[in-house]
């Protein structure tokens, strides 16, 4: 873990290990291939979802957590691994969570054309405000390198800004001397 | 430590927490009522500087880690407190330091009228970015509710901003939906 903030997805997983707490309940909304799916079982929490509209998706998560000792948190439903589009998520879930990951874009290493778009995604974390725990985190990673990605950024931000600030915190983390527009963090949570 | 990204400087010390190991040299540029070195001096530095321009604030520093155990590292100089301003703490450290905190402003409960200066403030980080190791990280929090506290953190960004990529990453942290000018946080680091 040397000098996180070089690497956003490890400064975001620094971020929402402080926020699992043993007992809860933790969502990857957009798996990928496993990384933060495997972060967050390493975290420790009750349950954790992971969901993905890809099938590759669901495959590489699943063999990650395999080789990494998850087998029997699969096996016993601690660890549920599901092929599902973000957006559909809330139909999965009946309890309240404390941190959805959202990692966005395309899968790394499949298909460009299959990346996270604005309406969905947007769809996706107004369901998860409404799944959230009070103190409970929604962590999402945006990438604008991409025509769908700077718009989808866009649109996030805009929801950000217009959050009730009696209701809800949000933390932004842009990157000021990275050029071609690096990946970014946008944090929302709900007050206590 | 629930819900660390409401408290600015919780939030901070979270990622100061992810750089600081047996061994390293740290620094609290200003240490004011001595919370950051509390926090720093509990990650277990091999050495702690924490300076401050104010007396009053060497005197609440030192009496609060006194209070939490931590006169014996004072009295066999682990950890040093100092009355010094911060662009004049090159002076005092002749080694690379791993962490540089800045907590910029007024003294809470203190005069309000001796706050950080932005010509000062950019002399402290340049300086501070000489002492730093490889991988080290500097962490500065800025108040933009005061005028001179808007002006600081303009040129700070300003400085960040024009940060050569490929020896530095810079990441800011603003908070989209709160009003009044809140806190915020810059964040600095080497590449190795």
């Amino acid at each position: 873990m040397e000098n996180i903030i070089r690497q956003t997805t490890e400064f975001a997983m620094h971020i929402v290990r402080a926020y699992v707490k043993p007992g809860d309940t933790v969502v990857d909304a957009t798996c990928g291939n496993g990384h933060d799916t495997l972060a967050l079982a390493e975290m420790g929490p009750e349950k954790l979802y992971a969901f993905d509209v890809q099938e590759a998706a669901v495959r590489a998560t699943t063999e990650l957590l395999e080789a990494n000792g998850y087998g029997k948190s699969i096996t016993e439903s601690r660890i549920i691994v599901r092929q599902l589009a973000h957006e559909d998520m809330a139909d999965c879930i009946d309890e309240p969570v404390k941190v959805v990951v959202f990692n966005l874009g395309y899968l790394p290493g499949g298909d460009k054309a299959c990346t996270t778009r604005t309406e969905t995604t947007l769809a996706a974390v107004q369901d998860a405000m409404e799944l959230l725990r009070p103190d409970g985190l929604i962590c999402i990673t945006m990438y604008s390198g991409h025509a769908e990605g700077k718009q989808e950024k866009k649109a996030l931000l805009e929801l950000a800004e217009g959050l009730d600030a009696g209701k809800w915190h949000t933390a932004y983390i842009s990157m000021p001397n990275q050029k071609h527009d690096p990946p970014e963090i946008l944090l929302i949570t709900r007050k206590s």
